[in-house]
């Protein structure tokens, strides 16, 4: 199996509140995009909101859970400033904020956010990968 | 924010299996990995594996969850044959075959495992989006 990630898909709550928020956030949809499934093109990875039921119904699994869902996105950006800059943004766009930012052990400094079903996002200066411009990373 | 997703990082329950299971499945990992964190560069995006107490300390939310984790990863392929074939290769890697392979009603042909953790990643062939020799796709 080659090291590639298509899609990375979201069981949401609410697609129409899921939706808000990453726009809010500052996102575009693809025309690609439907009623039932919204796609956002980020690098060479689909992220894709999608009905939680609709996503369990697919895999042939319980759509059942709680919790911790045990997965963490992360959007690392170039400064400690933008750290607290881009989590103030998602507060706005209607997040909650999880953990406010602070220093890691590793030298780091990032903070956590909540979208709305609850999916984490690490907002993380890293003074050790390589960012692009847009914002990917080389590990 | 950006339109950027820099990392996916998966909680592992047992960090040695996990790494043991991306391998075998044809992974490989960065330099950049530490005995605690695996890191594995998949396009424009780095796919970490932690373990699961780890990553909910570091986001500061309790460890705790069970059930349905409310996302999948889907890998894309260019025919139904290499759908089968790659779940065929990731069940001999040590994944647990959740649906077989069958088609779905837009026309395309998939089929999901699960890793060690019980992540779910989908394997498909779709026929109406673009997918570059690497494996990824644009929506």
């Amino acid at each position: 199996m080659k090291q590639a990630i298509s899609f990375i898909t979201l069981g949401v709550g609410e697609l129409s509140t899921s939706r808000a928020f990453y726009k809010a956030l500052g996102w575009t949809e693809s025309s690609s995009s439907t009623p039932d499934i919204a796609f956002f093109q980020a690098g060479t990875v689909a992220f894709a909101l999608f009905q939680r039921e609709s996503l369990a119904e697919d895999a042939a699994v319980a759509s059942q859970g709680n919790g911790f869902p045990g997965f963490t996105l992360a959007h690392n950006v170039d400064s400690e400033e933008a750290v607290v800059r881009t989590l103030n943004e998602a507060v706005a766009a209607g997040a909650t904020l999880v953990r406010p930012a602070d220093r890691v052990f590793w030298g780091g400094f990032r903070g956590y956010f909540a979208d709305p079903d609850g999916f984490l996002w690490e907002v993380c200066w890293n003074p050790f990968v390589k960012l692009d411009s847009d914002g990917y990373v080389q590990v």
